[in-house]
Parts: C-alpha cells; sequence; structure tokens
C-alpha cells in the first residue's frame, strides 16, 4: 500500500442546482471514498447558489446549504472553489469573474461564456491569480479540453472535427437509419426529450459554433469567438440526399471543422458528408465525438456522452479535483494556462476549401446537362462525379430530371458563383441542395 | 495578448536513441517555439545514453551530446528529468529506479517496466519525492493514462476494453477484408515492417497483455501485473471463423480486456467477436482504441495511432512538458500520484464469464446433433444461435458436418467442460474453434 495521503478539505461553492448541478452534488457524495482515497481530499460544498432558496426540492440532500444571496460565496474567503453549472450568459459571467478577480478557482461547463468571454475570464484570473477549469463546457463526459492542452501540448494542430450536439447527430442519425424527414425525425427528438421545444439553437448549429470556437482557440492557439465561425443548421438535410451520399460511399453528420491552414484558422458548422469510412461516420444516435489531427500524433478521436447530468459531473468534478489539489500548492498549475499566444486570422468563408454534392431539379430535355457543365465549367469548378436521379429508387416527378453532381476541391465563393449560375438556366427549375463533403 | 511567460531551462537526460528517442529529438527541436511560448520551458536535452558512443549516426544532430556512460545523467544534479525510451526491462528498470531515487523525474515509453516494476517505480519516486509519467505506454500517442488518471478521476470504472496491439490489428483488418489466411497476413504484416521476424509478442498477445496491466491497474485502483492476465494470441483464427462471425453481424478484434465485476477484477487478451455496431469494431488496420466504462460518465473511447516515433514522442513530450511545469514548483504534481490502493482480487479465467462462438465438424449422420445439444445441456449452457456450415459460402468437406453455435452468457469453466465432452463425442470429428464473445 501507498502512504496514506495528507488530508484536508476544499470548501467549494456551487452556483446553480439544474440538472448539471443536482448531477455534481450526487456524484461528490457517492465518490467521495475513492475521490478522498485518490487526493486525501474531502471536496465539501460549502454552499449552493439557487434563484430561489424556499422553493422544495425533493430528490436533493436536506443538509445542503442553500442560498439565493451570490455574496455568501464570493464574499466567503473559505470558499476556495466556485463551480459553476448555472449556464446561460449572465449573471453567469459576472459571478466568475468576481470569483477569479477574488482568486477562487473557476471550474464551469459553460460553453457560452467561455467561448464568449473566454479573454476576460483568463484576464480576470491574472488579476486573482487564480485558474480557470471548463473540460465540461465540450464534449460532456469526454476529456478534450485537457487532452489538448496537456497530453498533446507538443503537437502542432492541424485539425479538430468533432460531432459535438448530440440533438442533431440524434435527428440526423434517424434520418439516415429510418428514411424519416426532418420534421418527424426534430418531433420525435422533441418528444424523448433530446429536443427542446425551441430546437433553434441546436438545429441551426449555434451550440457546436460555440463548443467549435472553444476547441479552435485551444488547438490553434489563438482566440476563435462563436460570431467568427461560420454555421449552417441541418434543417435543410432531406432523406433523398442521405440516400445519394450513401450511392456515394457518405454518411451525414453536423460537423464543427476547425482546420489551420498556412497560418490561418477556418471555423465553420456545417452538415456534412464524410467517407462511411471515417471514424467520426459510425459515430451515431446521441454520441459526441472529437476527431484531431496534429503533427506528429496524427489521428486521434474522442468518443462519448456529450450532454446528460452523469457525463457532464464526471468532467465538472474531474476538474474539481485537479483544481482542488493544484489549490492545495501555492500557485498555478502552469497546464492550464491560456494557450492563446498568437493572432491567426479566421478566414472567410468564401476562401474555405471543400468538394461539393449538389442536387437540383431541371427539366428533362435534351441540352440541358451541357448548360450544366458549362456553368460549373465557367467557375473553373471540376466535375468528379455525376448521377442521374431518373430511374432507381430515387423517385423523381413526371418530366422533370433530377441530377446530382459532385465537384474536386474548390472554393467556397466558386461553389457560391455556380449556384448563381444554375439558377440563371431556364431549364434549370431549383437547386434543391448543397452540401460540403469532408474527407 | 497574455502575459510573458517566465522563462526557464530544463535539463533534460535522454535514455536511448531509437526510434523513440531520434522522435523525441526531433519534435523537442521541430516544436521547440511553441513549447516555449505556452509553458516558458526551455527543454535542453542535456545528454543523451547510447549503448555505443562511437558509432555514427547518420540523421542526428551534430551537437547532440552523447554519452555510453549512464552516470553522467543519472549522477548529474543539474540533470532533473530523466526520459527512458530504451525499451525491454534491464538495464531500463535499474536506471529508472536509481534516477527516481535520486530525485530525478521519469517519463516513459516502457509497458514492461512499469507493467512488472510500476510497484518499486513509485516506491523509488517516494524515496527520491519523485514523479512518474507514462502515457507512452499504452496506445502510443493516444491520450488515455493521464485522462483515466484526471479528466475521469471521479468515476467509478466499471471496464476498460482495449485494442492496443497495431500488428494483430492490422493481421485481423486483412484477414477480415481480404480473406487471407493468418500466415499469409502475418507475412505481409511483416514484409511491411508492422510484425517482427519473431511476432510472438504481439501475435500470442503478451505485448497486449502488459498494456492490459497498466490499464486495469489505474482503472480499477489496484495492481494488476501481466502474469496475472490471461492471454490466448489470434494464431488460431481463420478466415471461415471471421466469415461466420460476419453472418452474426460481428466484427473480430484482439482485445485487451478489464472489468471490475463484484469488486474483483477481471484481466484478459484473447479474440473475440464484436458487434459490428460497436465503437471498437471499425477500429481498422494499425490504429489502436481503448474503450471504457464508468459511472457516471457511461461510455468513452479514445482511438489513434498507437505506435510509431511520431505518435509516441507526442505522448512522451506531453509528458514531459508537464514534467517540467511540476518541476518548476516546489512539491509532486499530486494528480500523478500511484492510485493503486485497493488490493482486489484477479479472478480465474474458469470464472469469467462471457458468450461464445464454437465451430466443429462432426459426420454427417442422424442424431449427432441431438448429442451435440446434450453436451451443452449437461454443462448447463444454453444455446443462442446454431448454424450447419453445409451450403452456402462456407465449405466443407465431403461427408462431414459443419456446425457453429452460439451460446448465452456462461463460465469459462462450463465451456470448456462442454468442450471436453464435445471431444468425447465418437461422431465429432474435431473442435475446431472457440471465440469468446464480447457484447
Amino acid at each position: 500500500m501507498t502512504k496514506k495521503k495528507e488530508q484536508s478539505t476544499m470548501r467549494i461553492g456551487l452556483l446553480g442546482l439544474g440538472t448539471v448541478g443536482t448531477g455534481v452534488v450526487k456524484l461528490l457524495r457517492e465518490n467521495s471514498d475513492i475521490i478522498n482515497m485518490k487526493t486525501g481530499l474531502n471536496l465539501e460544498i460549502a454552499k449552493v447558489l439557487v434563484r430561489d432558496a424556499k422553493r422544495p426540492r425533493p430528490g436533493v440532500p436536506e443538509d445542503l446549504p442553500i442560498t439565493d444571496d451570490v455574496r455568501e460565496i464570493l464574499a466567503d474567503p473559505s470558499i476556495k472553489i466556485v463551480v459553476e453549472v448555472m449556464g446561460g450568459v449572465e449573471p453567469a459571467r459576472a459571478y466568475m469573474i468576481d470569483a477569479l478577480k477574488a482568486g477562487k478557482t473557476v471550474v464551469t461547463a459553460n460553453k457560452d461564456v467561455v467561448s464568449q468571454y473566454g479573454k476576460d475570464l483568463y484576464a480576470a484570473g491574472d488579476v486573482g491569480d487564480a485558474e480557470l477549469y471548463f473540460e465540461a463546457s465540450v464534449g460532456g463526459g469526454i476529456p478534450v479540453i485537457r487532452p489538448l492542452k496537456e497530453s498533446m501540448s507538443a503537437n502542432r494542430m492541424q485539425k479538430v472535427m468533432g460531432i459535438v450536439n448530440g440533438t442533431t447527430n440524434y435527428i440526423l442519425t434517424q434520418m439516415s437509419q429510418f428514411g424519416r424527414p426532418y420534421e418527424e425525425a426534430l418531433r420525435e427528438a422533441q418528444a424523448l426529450g433530446f429536443a427542446e421545444a425551441d430546437p433553434t439553437n441546436d438545429v441551426q448549429g449555434y451550440d457546436a459554433g460555440r463548443k467549435l470556437a472553444i476547441l479552435a482557440s485551444i488547438a490553434f492557439m489563438s482566440r476563435v469567438t462563436p460570431d467568427q465561425v461560420f454555421t449552417e443548421g441541418i434543417t435543410r438535410v432531406t432523406p433523398k440526399d442521405i440516400e445519394y451520399g450513401r450511392r456515394f460511399g457518405w454518411t451525414i453528420k453536423l460537423l464543427a471543422i476547425g482546420k489551420e491552414v498556412d497560418g490561418q484558422i477556418e471555423a465553420r458548422v456545417h452538415p456534412a458528408f464524410v467517407p462511411s469510412s471515417h471514424p467520426l461516420a459510425s459515430v451515431h444516435g446521441s454520441l459526441n465525438a472529437i476527431f484531431t489531427e496534429g503533427d506528429p500524433v496524427g489521428e486521434t478521436m474522442f468518443l462519448g456522452r456529450g450532454a446528460g447530468a452523469g457525463p457532464t459531473a464526471s468532467a465538472v468534478v474531474g476538474d474539481l479535483i485537479s483544481a482542488a489539489l493544484s489549490k492545495r500548492t501555492p500557485g498555478r498549475r502552469a497546464g492550464d494556462a491560456c494557450t492563446c499566444l498568437f493572432e491567426k486570422k479566421v478566414v472567410d468563408m468564401g476562401q474555405v476549401s471543400a468538394k461539393y454534392y449538389l442536387r437540383l431539379t431541371s427539366e428533362d430535355k435534351p441540352g440541358v446537362l451541357a448548360h450544366i457543365t458549362m456553368a460549373f465549367g465557367a467557375e473553373g469548378v471540376s466535375i468528379a462525379q455525376m448521377v442521374q436521379g431518373t430511374g432507381g429508387d430515387v423517385a423523381t416527378d413526371d418530366g422533370k430530371g433530377e441530377l446530382v453532381l459532385v465537384t474536386h476541391t474548390v472554393k467556397e465563393a466558386q461553389m457560391q458563383r455556380v449556384v448563381k449560375r444554375l439558377n440563371g438556366i431556364p431549364e434549370v427549375l431549383s437547386v434543391d441542395n448543397v452540401i460540403r463533403v469532408e474527407a
């Protein structure tokens, strides 16, 4: 047996007692024995901030010290670590800034605040000589922030590409496996509690965009904020597109893609086809996964539950343990310092390169194909594959032809000009969808 | 921009200048700028131990200070960290023990020493108040040791199941994709440098067994040594078994499986069928992956390159950076302490539960099937599925029948008794293979 660990108590202030907060309380109680044995730490929840301290809370331990006055946490010098699991921007941002300035370590699951105000949080930490931990802000229980910041810190990262929104992955998986249209899959996800009543944040890619901003900032050592991330949602994806993709050997995913190319950063969230052999292609349902490429580590992927009380509490308490161990000794834990040391340009979406899948409906007349292919040629876009949708199991309406074209790698701006040209061809009835193809 | 980091130089002793050692030297030189910017550290290779200092080393920087006397490293108080990448047990073990006792941090990629002598290494670290890092000992560049020890440290782990040997995964992938027999796939792997001239260590599962010992020790907080790991190699796997497995929806892998069941540990390496929808099933070629289950994090998987100079150097230097940052401040980095705090029993293989695939050849006579199924029934083993191999694309010899049976979950000992009974049935010509099925 190893030496008995020196015992010490660390007092924690918990901001928020929703799903994640309750999960943190539960985990700290249930696994206090192993946490204590491993670390010699007794992590004591000194105070929990809630909106209404008088509301009855069934299922919450009665001896949990609850308050609705944040000063009882922020002004208490015996509280060394603040765990923020309230969600939303305000007042969470303000409380974290105050805590850091007061020298309290902050552990947070708040992707909104970290992605938009990461710079301010680190600045406040510099004022108070305090640490900031946010593993739970991306990918729920999946260790990814710390592996990027520490285990892989010697690498030059070239790519970070993830499925970081479980709601949309669930919807796309349902659409892919059962041929369901988007609206139906969404309603089912809502009925099962995987999607919110107002699903905008998830289905339009905003949630994934904030997580990508955090991942890209760390991977490329340069701050990327959510407003710099191009986002396109999944609402226009159809079972028909998914079926065509399958014929090409592809699977559709809502991808959050960060790349560094020639010292500049690409940051974009959109539906994308990936080869079905790609590790991300088999990430189904509400699972999340983050795929990275770096030199010299090569490709890695981290997979797991991206949301839910248990997985998120695992990440929060993992951070909390590190935070508490660090707090026991003087100084800050250097490995957790801000690494946004460069100011790399985030390129305009028009300058991003990809392959494109384009589906259109045209009149079924001779000569139409020539007009269509000329539109591509005029913009210097070469066509890699082409499928006529007539016949086979992809239905088309009478008198109309459906055509799917796949390009070689071109710039987004070129492709946008192709679409404009196509819309100007009288026989082209509609450009039905354009989906990027990622390798 | 963040504050300029305080600069300091950390002198490193490197033991070994083979593939990995050369990779470490290369990485420290090529990425010194980002390492320095992130950490304020100048990681200086003060001395490199080689067997013969006079041998010419093309490709190695000329200014690299080489020695063949280990005392120039171990007795130099200015060298704070020793990186061991020699491989093999001796003298690597002795050097690491000496370094730790002398208060030097040790970073190692040595699965043999860590798995067999982890206890001694930690004891030496206690003597010298020195830290031990070994991320590179399992899974090459894949962050897995640190995620288990830190990010997921609040969890009770129930399972750690991995593809941790690239050679065998390459061979099994070739056998699965192209129907090649084992010997042919092995020869190809040898020709491509994926397998050694004497492949025993890989194909018999010994290499995977050592890695599993390390993973299980950390996951279950109780020391597991290689001699406690049951190992069975891949040499008896045939394309025929793989084809049958495919019909059941399975993929074959050499799995390293650690489980905690009722406070006891299972530790075993053997070929196993996994459902083709399992995340491990799509880990092809020389990739490695480690799949874990814990409470409350649920399932996670870590995937990447499990070997090679670049990925291994990534893990070694990632550890080295953490070690150097820790060394700059007083005390040890508590999160990296030994966590083998329990003494859990490793169960005998006979007591392990699994589902079993069994393939046999019998005379093609009436009544044989009754004798066979009775042998299962007599041991309380119930049959979940049965396939007659006659007809279809699985060839059988004239006058003989091939039969594949899949059991429900039973104990290994029961299954061994079934095999014994089957071998006693005159019409059963041979029990050709028994392969465990893991969910």
